[in-house]
């Protein structure tokens, strides 16, 4: 082979990749969320990687983004895997996986689901084909408490909370105050509405308004009064449930409002516990998918708003309605971690983490001596620590630099002579003193 | 949607996919296996899903088996995607990432890498079109001390044995005995002697000499007595050195013979502390593939050896020649996870695990004391209890009917009134006591 040309290897664009220190640290996170996740008794569940394409286009909306597969040597008779595609999130084989094992699974059913999804993007900023999501879903038959609707960002928050990130807000809006809020205005097309007002942090007031006024054939054509009732209902924002009085004063009435508005005042007391202003209702967050009825979520940087969402999600009526015929509304949210995590390492705003996990490198005093060092090494696993013995007896300097140039924090020596002492020593401190591998344990600071 | 017709949701063959009981196993397997690679100090590395196909089909081997991707809606003109494969092992992307980051890697740099992987065959008994595989590698610049290759059966051992899995043996070769031996023999192409010796389990002795005495042109054509040799050596399997002195007293040699001895002895006197029989060698191993050049690995059920190997590996001299002019020589394992956990799964031999990893369940005794309850949640969540809270204020027999259905080993009752005691049930025993949520820990044998 090594006579072949060379072939460099090169980055796929929209397909992230990192070295060693920076895996730490994304595994740290994984770590992080999924203890978040479990702390809370959600189940993991994890789906093939593929679903049937019938599947991925049930809900006929996002068919540009689907990857299929082909067998790189199929014959043209073979066409069994024409029909598989990667999923493009992790919802859509929920619902299937939900409904194929409807009889086996506890309600309300709690899942994480923590997996890569794939979308076959133009790649740009914050966009990838490949990405991770972790999600987490409460779904039941009939209904769902309001319940999982406050424990959903009480989740994210905390997770949030325990990652070394700049500064983010939890956005909460209801989609019955916004549908509501406009029936009340006597707007026929509320979710048209939604739409355009969804669009209102990328096209400002004056663009949102020329959409709401446009009078053309099958447009809205509201209304100035509606128009300016819908553009400050959209200005109200607030960290605690005075919002609901602003919604209230602004005269607007109906039955469905009046819901949204009760659910609203529940998921925000449920959760004043929190600090002020990490989770706040904002009016404008309206989610544009259609299949959102009630609480939506969306977190975003504060530094840097228009990066878009970095956690979203909401309740929804009819998780799998296009597989089964039983009525499963839920609420869910999915936190975006490679959306959040490539470009904060973009940024160089990920502090490197370990390049091994190595805790302590047993040095090979001499040949002979070999055994002693492995027998040491295997003592020092046995009692949790992540321990290397160095490949060969070679002079101690170049067996130090080893460690050394791959951050291991302590170096220890096996006695180099029959009946001798062992020690350690400290990389950080510089410091070498004697110990026992069956009792010793770091300092805290160095370790 | 729920108007329109249901779509059965089937599974899709080859592509495993588990209920959460089933799933806590393969998480616990899998963390398990990672803390296993983690506390001999190999990093982590994941790479994308994908490679570009030049990457896939440098060695040109596997074609037929790798997916490709296509953008579902891809115009014709755009083939920007159209040479982007799915990885089908964990090797070429290992390649091609040490190839790309050699600069800012440490040598002998240890990574190890647990990821799907994807394979375009028809589906049988044990093979599956996607899978997940736990690999670690040693690789160096020009050469890897023979430590290592001791190393890596003691690590599959060490993380086999704490696997709740029916027997297994991990047996041991090396490629220079087979290849020094037959070349001592007076053999020409001691490697397809190899790839015929590599069939000896599956068509016997009587198979392997047809295919070496076979004359015809380009065949190898042996005489009986290299026949009867090559036989003899794949005869020879022991649990110690024992076995280099069978090997010695067929009588034949050559320089490369010794060499593959010394090493092989080497590796079996490192391991000799193992329980007797858990690492064997075997002379009839040899690993078809042209690119092992020392000691190869290879483990199986020792109940149904029929199955293949389930784990794999051995020692390379060149991982990334088609990539970077740079020798890095290597040796690695592979532990075939999907091949083992569904086979047991199957065969109904995976105890199932915790629907979901809820500790307590903590019953809201009112609307009421809703807050009460949460309070509660918490402070168990943060002295390590995985916890949830009743979705409601239903009746309590309906509370604890759901911990019990979804396994929860504990239920906690907050005072239903001020001032009142907290109470914890534990539903194994169904003994249910006064207990503190701050100081409470569950007795160890129900927990």
């Amino acid at each position: 082979m090594s006579d072949q040309r060379v072939l460099r290897p090169t980055p796929i664009s929209g397909f992230p990749e990192w070295l060693p220190e920076i895996r730490s640290v994304e595994q740290r996170w994984l770590d992080h969320i999924r203890a978040g996740f479990e702390r809370y008794g959600f189940a993991s569940v994890e789906t093939p990687s593929v679903e049937n394409l019938d599947v991925l286009m049930a809900k006929g909306e996002t068919s540009q983004e689907v990857y299929t597969l082909q067998r790189l040597q199929a014959d043209a008779a073979d066409d069994t895997d024409a029909r598989l595609g990667l999923h493009f999130d992790l919802t859509v084989p929920f619902a299937r996986y939900v409904a194929q094992y409807f009889n086996e699974l506890v309600f309300p059913f709690k899942r994480y689901q923590i997996q890569r999804v794939w979308r076959g993007e133009r790649p740009q900023e914050g966009r990838y084909r490949e990405f991770t999501q972790c999600d987490i879903d409460v779904i039941n038959v009939d209904n769902v408490p309001l319940h999982f609707d406050a424990e959903l960002p009480r989740i994210v928050h905390e997770i949030l909370s325990g990652l070394d990130i700049p500064a983010w807000t939890i956005n909460i809006n209801n989609r019955k105050v916004l549908q509501g809020f406009y029936e009340g205005l006597g707007i026929d097309d509320p979710l048209a509405v939604i739409r355009a007002v969804d669009k209102l942090h990328k096209i400002g007031d004056e663009g949102v308004r020329a959409i709401l006024a446009d009078t053309a054939e099958g447009r809205l054509g509201l209304a100035e009064e509606q128009i300016s009732a819908c553009l400050e209902l959209a200005r109200i924002k607030g960290a605690d449930t005075s919002v609901i009085d602003q919604v209230k004063k602004l005269g607007v009435t109906s039955e469905l409002l009046s819901e949204g508005l009760d659910e609203l005042g529940f998921v925000l007391d449920s959760l004043s516990d929190l600090p002020r202003g990490s989770v706040v209702a904002d009016l404008s967050i309206a989610r544009g998918l259609d299949y959102y009825t009630g609480t939506v979520y969306e977190a975003s940087f504060d530094d840097d708003p228009g990066y878009g969402s970095i956690c979203a999600g909401g309740r929804y009526e009819d998780l799998a309605g296009q597989f089964i015929k039983r009525k499963l509304p839920g609420v869910g949210i999915s936190i975006g971690l490679t959306r959040i995590f490539a470009k904060l390492v973009a940024e160089g705003r990920i502090t490197a983490g370990r390049t091994c996990p190595t805790d302590v490198m047993v040095v090979v005093p001499s040949a002979e001596r070999r055994d002693e060092a492995l027998r040491t090494a295997a003592l020092l696993r046995g009692r949790g620590f992540n321990t290397e013995v160095f490949h060969q007896a070679a002079k101690l300097g170049k067996q130090i630099q080893y460690a050394s140039k791959k951050g291991v924090p302590f170096v220890w020596f096996p006695p180099f002579e029959e009946g001798g002492k062992h020690e350690v020593k400290d990389l950080g401190t510089g410091e070498q003193t004697e110990a026992d591998p069956t009792t010793w344990t770091p300092r805290p600071a160095s370790a």
